[in-house]
């Protein structure tokens, strides 16, 4: 069967074309007993109105894009879900994008998305982005952004950011509590806002405490797993071993986990972990793992809420604020 | 700033709408004069041509959409990188539904599809959905479909699934072959074609080795942890007790893992388990988890191959078949 279009519809009924698609936006231009002859016919061949048509009418996608750095980390994949539960609400359409943490990637999608394919964008950046320049062109054309969890700290518009900078104090305040005098910090990316803060947090910790922290005590690591693993080993054969370790980031908990095991370090009485992680498996890990926990789903709501509410109003402008919806810590074996 | 539009440059250049039109779709019609005029102000004023404009105009909307039943599964996150690798490459934009397992939903989000949002649909169906109504709905409307792991084998497209069968198979004769006499086989839908071949698979290894499989060896969990949780307790909490466990879903595995450690029953010594999961984390768990581990990233790269070189035709039909990626035995601590 072949699609119905409009202009079908206005032959089979010896009316105008634009008669026709006034009928779909309900125009009142158009006699009750005109829409009702259109309408009937339209239900009778299974005619739709082509969203992209009506997309240009309006000039309204009702379409939004996410860009992410990755999908496969709970932390995105649960603020997806969060982002989806207001969308479909809302009745909108999402757009997924992956940047695999390239900025150039992410400059090209953002780019495109200047030709008016999305009424919005909710983004966290790549841990190679250092400039907002790509942000804020997009901004300037009219198109609102509304960033989450990875933020640009400079961009004029509304960040939805969990409280890092405390759950890095409070991570290692733990560790400290616990006994730990010598931590080391995993991180993927020192340019990230949120890397930087839950550094600060947890140097903030140590020198409360007069412990030291060296400039090889923050320990960067790559989108590589088997770099990190190398990276990781050879942090736990220092000659000055960590009794401590915080992985700011989810996916480097594996490759603590194996190194230790491998060099037969016993987490938590070598060495304790503590991981910023949403993952459902942290209670059966070997030993269970204390996490940070973030408002992953919450986050994801929240940034589209804001979204959303902003594309009511013709002229979208967001408030440039900072919402901190706060995470968890969550103490388990791996610290005891 | 406001857009520019077509419009506008038109005005500007005192050109008819239809000629500046023409130069953005490189007509023959246009004289490489005009073509160089409207493309130097395009640029000067930085008009990006609206891409739904476009879309109606070649009828193709460069965008595919993805429904799957979740995303919080490290299956389908790894599906999409999957999906996303192909899109990319070839220039289109992907669309990500959820039906959270509801088959209303994925019916709801299917119809929608018939206005021509997409040119193609990729589909993990959710575990409610017993009929294809919906599917074969929208192929008659001219939008193709590629079956990705969770399949409708009636219907005549492609099907991009991994060996369940054989793969349910392994999983049994693993068990057995390390002592097991007593087989649980969990789902959360018996509907489900790989659900089904899974478990067809596990009672041919039984019945080989003349072991039995009663009806209630079969353990239907539900799409909610708690109570999967109570009802995985209830199974290990029967006199003649389980001995092995086939999680055959990846999100059972922790309420299995849980509920042993409640209950004391030691993994493996008193209860071997095995799971149906992707999870980077089966190597740290306590014990480290036996996987029968999907390639879902290449399931996820083929689907999308197969839809995109259909959309290459006019015509799509893509071949009524199963394409078929083996899975993985990937042995641990769980099950020795």
């Amino acid at each position: 069967m072949p699609n119905i279009s409009m202009k079908m519809l206005a032959k089979e009924l010896r009316l105008s074309v634009s008669t026709v698609s006034k009928v779909f936006t309900d125009s009142h231009e158009i006699s009750e007993q005109t829409k009702q002859k259109v309408l009937a016919l339209a239900k009778q061949l299974n005619y739709v109105p082509n969203p992209y048509a009506s997309s240009l009418r309006k000039r309204k996608s009702k379409t939004i894009a996410v860009v992410l750095p990755e999908v496969a980390d709970s932390f995105f994949a649960m603020a997806i879900n969060g982002i989806e539960s207001i969308a479909r609400e809302k009745g909108y359409h999402v757009l997924i994008y992956l940047t695999h943490e390239q900025a150039e990637r992410e400059q090209a999608i953002l780019a495109d998305f200047q030709s008016g394919r999305v009424d919005g964008v909710l983004i966290s950046v790549s841990n190679e982005t250092t400039s907002d320049t790509h942000v804020r062109e997009m901004m300037q054309r009219g198109i609102p952004v509304v960033f989450f969890d990875r933020v640009c700290e400079e961009t004029a518009t509304t960040r939805i950011t969990t409280n890092d900078r405390e759950s890095g104090y409070l991570a290692a305040r733990h560790l400290i509590e616990r006994g730990c005098k010598r931590l080391a910090f995993l991180t993927i990316a020192e340019s990230l806002s949120i890397s930087r803060n839950r550094l600060l947090g947890c140097q903030q910790a140590l020198a409360e405490r007069r412990l030291p922290f060296a400039d090889h005590d923050l320990v960067v690591c790559t989108n590589d797993d088997q770099q990190n693993y190398a990276i990781i080993k050879s942090l736990l054969q220092r000659k000055q071993r960590p009794d401590g370790v915080i992985a700011s980031v989810e996916k480097l908990t594996a490759g603590v986990y194996l190194a230790c095991k491998e060099l037969q370090i016993a987490i938590p009485r070598q060495v304790k972990v503590i991981s910023f992680s949403n993952q459902a498996t942290a209670p059966i890990l070997n030993p269970s793992l204390t996490t940070i926990t973030q408002p992953a789903f919450e986050m994801g709501k929240m940034a589209a809420s804001v979204l959303f509410n902003g594309l009511k109003k013709t002229n979208v402008q967001l408030k440039p604020e900072t919402v901190v919806l706060p995470s968890v810590l969550m103490v388990r074996e791996s610290t005891t």
